[in-house]
Parts: structure tokens; C-alpha cells; sequence
């Protein structure tokens, strides 16, 4: 598989074309689940079909959804705003001999990940089967319109945004009114039936722009946390970000137990959250100014998007009458970046899980991210899990009191902390070159037991009056 | 005034045999407002009484709310942790002259706010009566019982919890099902009475016991947030730490324009808030076991409250059947502690403004709170304004990027801070030295425009099977 650029073709989708039938991203008579009779959602029918000359999945779940017209649904807008989720696997426990192996395996400082290749055809993810994938995302009332694969991970971007499938881990953002927890039990049963099970959940989403119009169990953050504690309880639930303004909600469950730990490769993921797009960008990602885009040019090119991770391999789809969607493959990393162009709810969503040498930092991919998009303002977050646990930060703090006893009491206990893992990711963007362009409004950093922490910060764009 | 520990008489409240009449604090029957009638709080009679041997407030507001009993209320617990309410003052904008002399005085680096002399009758809330303050504390439901002041605050013990008056600050906390944000419009009348209006307000408590019992506007953070942005305006509401176990919500509402940035002495509050008690220290604060004190010796004493910051002035109040609340004074910090010592719901809260060298560390103060109260878990909260921008801090911080091709963006990232006044709150208590005896469950810390950040930490007892 070669790893050039490679974007999607800018026609108009085959599969409306033949089959009269519209993709879901920016379908706005669907936003309103309040005025949405689930007639029947079952069974699912699962056929093949040719978008953007690909051959994808397309199911016709949503067929039996009757949508009622109403008043609130006229000059609604799209909730651009994803539910994410990630999950990682493990060997199931009660599966000793796997599980045991799956440990010793890792504590050998001499092995990779990669290298564990004993049942090639079990305890991998990548085994799953489209088919069985689509059955999962049924449940999130979203369906596969496009896949790319590489030997690390295969990416499928849906009707309404992106999964990732890694060999024990998954990624699924969803946007609109999808019913993203509703894949928990399911997603349960296919993980089983490949001998693995959960041990680490993240649920994540940012507030939404129109949340009354959320179905459930999104309808609200407790909510959530009743159906996520259900499935996997003794997590921790937080509200990042005032309440107020920006802000984001994260369940954390983590069922490794202290002797379990074991050595993994550091993982991170960055998201960079944007509203209040120039509305000059956002041009581009309509269906109505398509034609007129040079001839040969993508809209990758066009926008520059294809130039913030080069040489990737790019899976784009531009929806009607408005949207796009891009995951990109670069080795082990991905990234990908989901856009709702409509100027009353512009929103803009970059994510990756880079940190390979293609950046030299993360503040100068996240300035190239906001100079491509230009946002009226955006949020950052950088979730880290190194494996590093809050309960040993005593080794790497060196106390050095002062002898000035007229300081205060914080001054006395100032610390010099030489390139601790405690500040890697609270200081991994506080250099943004954003000139006299946007202002740091709030930043907040968290430790999670397990050597997980998470940086969050929003920014605005500073008006000139 | 002397600075010498002088606790209070172990007596029976006077007040008490005198009058036929309870101190709120552990009052059981009072706690369930839903089965509560408000006849009529109004008109207040204020009337001199004797707490203790020292002459208090006392004002029968209550005797107008008829107690109803219920159920649920036959073995209710008592609500520990308060609802806190800081207000920085200033004088008023539209008062220019005043304003603007306010202003070059704290740009004066070479003026202390004490020396700011003109209008000593003015431009201060310690002029204003007792039986005024008491009007304001009519609207939260809790009376005085106890005054203390030295040059720089007045302090009052309440029927539930403390109030602390200083020149231009107020700090008002109050537990059980007081209606503190009740007096907001009162408060601004009377700072107003003072040509002040307000600069700062910061609200903030952890999450309650008992949620269902709290009357309006306490029913909900999301209730007190409309209450509070009513009165004040544009600012930010948080939820800290997990919603799922020990949290912790704040307001803060800084009224301060980037042009009237003042020089200002730093300030800090550290609140350490303890649940589930060793049974055999909370004993010794139910009236049961007071009997059995050694003649002579005070309940600090007994304690080991008196050690907690030696050379303190006390103020303290011993609550029938049990209940215990103190205000310390020691030059210009104050100190409180507030006990709820029953079993099934016991708590403990510490608070101090404390930045003295009496104490060579946060952690070492903090060790002695925890030692001394013994709880089951706890959380520390170190709120600090030091008046340091977030806005400059890409000028303290010093990029070192790795030369090494094969380490991950983090590693790259790393950076060397000297001192950072960044990291000061950060790492105030980072080294408690509790052993094996208590374990770090979570840490989060957050930055505010305008140099405001804090930081909150859950610990728990570790438990051995």
C-alpha cells in the first residue's frame, strides 16, 4: 500500500446518483429526534455499493426511521460536535493461558506489540468483519460509506464520521443525533467473540451546540454516565472547561488493576475543536461552489488539508448539499478531521494520535491546523497515557526551599522540575505562534491515576474594534 | 490584643439555659427543607445575649419558620460541607476621584494597602454594625454567636459555620441548609453604604451529603449558577474533580478589566476537606464525652487543635448535642474549623489564608490537619491569586527540544522550569508525607485570566486486608 496523497474524487456520489439516496451527514430534516418515530429498526439490510468509485457498505436501517416534519427542524443546524469513544482490549482474564502470555509479553523489555503474532486469527480486531462492524453501528444509527486499511489498523469513514479499528483497540467518533452509546453491548459481544475484553473505556464529547435536540441517552452528561456505569462501572466522570462556555465531558474507566500493569508504548491522542469558522473556508466544503474548483485539483489541495500531515494516505468523502469527511493513514498514526460548513453552527474537528517525527511539535501542527481553518474560537485537547502514575511524582520533584523568610509560603515551595513526564503534556502547547491572532482564555490540566493526564485549554480570536 | 491561644469556656451555651433556645448547627429537625413552612422571616428582632461568657447577637428569625417533622428527617444527617461566597471589594468606578486614587495607590510600589488612610470612615466594611451584618445573615438563615477582631479582620462565629470581615474582602461560609446566595442583594446594599462595589466573587463548595435536602437556590450547581450570574455576570462555573465521587464546584466572576490591572499583595486559600473520621477523635466533640475532658484542659487542647498554628488567637463554639466550629487569628490570616462529628455523616473542614512563616510548608500544615482529624478520605484545594497572567507565561517557560529523531512529540516537548510562579500552587503539596497511609486518588489543576489558579487533589485512607 503506497502512502501518497491520495484523496477522494470530487463527483458527485455514485451511490445517490443510482440509488436516489442521500448520505446522512447534513441531512437537516434528521436533526430533531424529539419529532422522530422509530418505526422499526430491524433487521438491518446490508448491500454492496460504489461511492466516489469505491465499493462500500450501505445499509438501509435508517429507511425504517420516518421522519416528521417540524417547525423547530425549518433552520435547525447540524450538531457538529462528536461523541467519541475509544476502547482498549486485553485477552480476557478468565482466558489464563492468552492473558498470561498477554502480560509476559509485554513486561519483556525486548519485544513489540507487533511482534506477538501466536493466534493470528484471534485476539485481533482487524478480524472483524465489515459486515459485523456495520451491525454495531446500526445501534448508532450511522453506517460505513468508506474503508482503508494498512497493516496497523483499518479506517472507515461513516454517514456520520470516522471508526478505527486497531488490532485491540477502537476509536468511533459520531456526530448529529447519533446514539453512539448504543454500540456498548454489541461492541462487547464482538470484542468476545475474538477472546478479548475491555480494560481501559474513554467516552469524550464536547458540549453540544443543540443539546435539547440530543435522543437518548445523550440527552444529557448524567445520563450518559447511567448507561456507561452500567456497562463499565468505577470510572471517573468529569466536566472540563466552565460550564458556561467551552467546555467537554470525559469518562475515564480504567480496569487494569495495580498488578497488572504493563509496559506499553506511550499513546496520545490531540484534538483541536473549532467553531465560528471563516466563513471563506468554509466556502469550500460546499456542494454548491464544487464547480468551481480548478479541474484536477482535490479538495485537499485546495483547502491545504493536505498538506498538515504530508505523505499520508487520504479517505475523504464531501457530502450533500454540504460536508466533509477525511481519515488519514500515516504508518501507525491516523488522523482525521470532520467539518460542518453551515455558518450559524460552523464546526470544524481535527484529531490524531501523531508522534512520529513528521511534527516537530504539536503547537506548530495545531497552528497549521487553525491557520487552515481559521476559527472564531477553539479548544485543545491533549490526552496522554504514558503509563507514568501520579502516586511516584514524589521521585522527580526536588523540593528547594527558599532561605527567605519574608517569602510566602508559595514561593517557598517553588520546585525546579527538570523534563518531568508530570509537565509533557501540560507544556506541549502553551507556545502556540498565534501572534496577535487568538488569546489563551483558560487552560486546566488533570492526573488520572494509571499515568493518564489531559490538557485542555480554549482559546478566541481577538476582535479589533 | 494578645496573640495567645484563649479557647473558649467548655460550659454549657448561657445562651441556652437562659433562653429556653438551640444553636442551629446540629439542630436535626431543621434539615430537610421540603417539609419546611416559611411563615414569615421578617421583621427580625435582634436582641443581646451571652454565649460562653462573652455577649453574642442573637436574633429569633427562626422562631418564624415552624419546623414540620417528616420521616426522612427521624434519621437525617447533618449537611458538613459549606456553601463558601469570597467577595473582593473596591471603591466604586463611578465614584472617579475615589477610584482613581484606589488605583495609583496600589500602582505605588512603594504604598501598602494598610497605609491607605484617607476616609477611615469610608470605603470600609469593618465600620459597618454587627446588627447589620446580621440583617444580611437573616437571608441565609444562620445567626451570629461569636465576634473576634484584630486590626486587620473581624471574625464571627455562626450558627452554621463563619463569616470574616476585612476592609475590602468578605469570606462567608455556612453548612447545613443555610440559603447563603440568599444574601447577595443585601450585600451589595451594604458595600454600597461603603461606596464599594464588588471586584471579585468567587462561590464555591463541595458537592453536598445530602443534595436533596438543600433548599433553593441550592437545589443544583446549575440553580445556583442562574442566581449567581443574575447578580454577577460573565463568569466561569466549573465542576472539579469527578462528578462520580468527591468534586467540587466554583464560580468566579472577575470584574476586573485588563486596564485597571492593580498591584496587589498574593493571596491564597487552603481549604482541607475530610470525611468519614476516625470515630474516636469526633468523640470528643459530641457533648456526651465532655464530661470526661480533664478539668482545666480546653477542647483545643484535648485536640490538638491548639498546635495546629501556635501563637493563634481562638474563637471557638461547642454545639449541643454535638458540633463543634472555631475562627484562629493570627496577624493578618484567619483560620476556621467547622466538625460534623457523627458517625454517618462526619466531616471536618480546615480553611486558612495563611502565607505567614509561621508554617515552612503547605504540606507540612496540611500533614498536621490530617493527623490531627484522621479522616477516611479528603481533599485539598489550594485556590491562589497571585495576580500572574496565563496570558505571559510563554516568557517563563523555555523549550529544550530534544535532538533524538526517536523520541515521541512529548518527549520532544519537554521543557525546564525554574521557579515558574506556573507550577507554584502545582506543587504546594505534591510531598505530603502521610506515609503509607493515605494514597493520591486524583490532581487536577486549573488556570484563570487574571492570574487566579487552582489546584484540587482527592486522597483516600488505604485500606489493608
Amino acid at each position: 500500500m503506497n502512502s501518497v496523497t491520495t484523496p477522494s474524487s470530487n463527483q458527485p456520489s455514485i451511490a445517490q446518483q443510482e440509488n436516489g439516496e442521500h448520505n446522512h451527514h447534513h441531512e437537516h430534516h434528521n436533526c430533531c429526534n424529539h419529532h422522530q418515530d422509530v418505526v422499526d429498526v430491524s433487521p438491518t439490510v446490508v448491500e454492496q455499493s460504489i461511492v466516489n468509485g469505491k465499493p462500500i457498505l450501505v445499509n438501509y436501517a435508517e429507511k425504517y426511521v420516518k421522519h416528521v416534519d417540524c417547525e423547530c427542524c425549518a433552520d435547525a443546524g447540524f450538531e457538529g460536535p462528536e461523541k467519541r469513544l475509544e476502547v482498549d482490549f486485553r485477552p480476557k482474564k478468565s482466558d489464563l493461558p492468552a492473558y498470561q502470555e498477554y502480560l509476559s509479553h509485554h513486561n519483556d523489555a525486548n519485544s513489540s506489540e507487533e511482534e506477538e503474532t501466536a493466534n493470528p486469527n484471534y485476539y485481533n480486531l482487524m478480524n472483524i468483519s465489515d459486515e459485523t462492524w456495520q451491525s454495531m453501528l446500526d445501534l448508532a444509527c450511522c453506517r460505513i460509506l468508506s474503508k482503508k486499511e494498512n497493516e496497523h489498523f483499518s479506517c472507515y469513514v461513516l454517514s456520520e464520521s470516522s471508526l478505527f479499528v486497531f488490532r485491540r483497540k477502537i476509536v468511533i467518533k459520531t456526530c448529529g443525533t447519533t446514539t453512539l452509546l448504543g454500540i456498548l453491548k454489541r461492541m462487547k459481544e464482538i470484542a468476545d467473540s475474538q477472546g478479548l475484553e475491555a480494560e481501559l473505556v474513554i467516552y469524550s464529547r464536547k458540549n453540544f451546540v443543540f443539546p435539547h435536540r440530543q435522543p437518548h441517552p445523550h440527552s444529557s452528561f448524567e445520563e450518559e454516565l447511567r448507561y456507561l456505569t452500567e456497562e463499565y462501572p468505577g470510572g471517573e466522570g468529569h466536566v472540563v472547561g466552565s460550564v458556561l462556555s467551552d467546555h467537554w465531558y470525559l469518562y475515564i474507566c480504567d480496569m487494569q488493576g495495580v498488578d497488572d500493569q504493563i509496559r506499553k508504548d506511550p499513546d496520545q491522542t490531540l484534538e483541536v475543536l473549532m467553531h465560528d469558522l471563516d466563513p471563506e473556508v468554509m466556502k469550500q466544503f460546499m456542494e454548491a461552489s464544487r464547480k468551481d474548483r480548478p479541474t484536477g485539483m482535490t479538495i485537499e489541495q485546495q483547502s491545504g488539508i493536505d498538506k498538515l500531515l504530508p505523505g499520508s494516505e487520504i479517505d475523504s468523502f464531501e457530502f450533500d448539499p454540504c460536508g466533509y469527511s477525511m481519515n488519514g493513514l500515516l504508518g501507525k498514526c491516523y488522523w482525521t478531521i470532520h467539518i460542518t460548513p453551515e455558518d450559524h453552527c460552523s464546526f470544524v474537528s481535527f484529531e490524531t494520535n501523531v508522534k512520529s517525527s513528521k511534527v516537530q511539535y504539536y503547537s506548530e501542527l495545531i497552528e497549521r491546523v487553525v491557520h487552515t481553518f481559521r476559527p472564531g474560537r477553539f479548544t485543545v485537547t491533549l490526552f496522554a497515557d504514558d503509563h507514568w502514575d501520579i502516586r511516584h511524582e514524589d521521585h522527580t520533584l526536588h523540593r528547594t526551599p527558599s532561605t527567605d523568610d519574608h517569602t510566602t509560603l508559595l514561593d517557598k515551595e517553588s520546585f525546579q522540575i527538570h523534563n518531568s513526564n508530570l509537565l509533557k503534556t501540560y507544556n506541549a502547547f502553551t507556545n502556540l505562534a498565534l501572534g496577535d491572532e487568538y488569546k489563551l482564555k483558560s487552560k486546566t490540566f488533570y492526573e488520572f491515576t494509571g499515568g493518564y493526564n489531559l490538557t485542555f485549554t480554549n482559546f478566541a480570536k481577538i476582535v479589533n474594534n
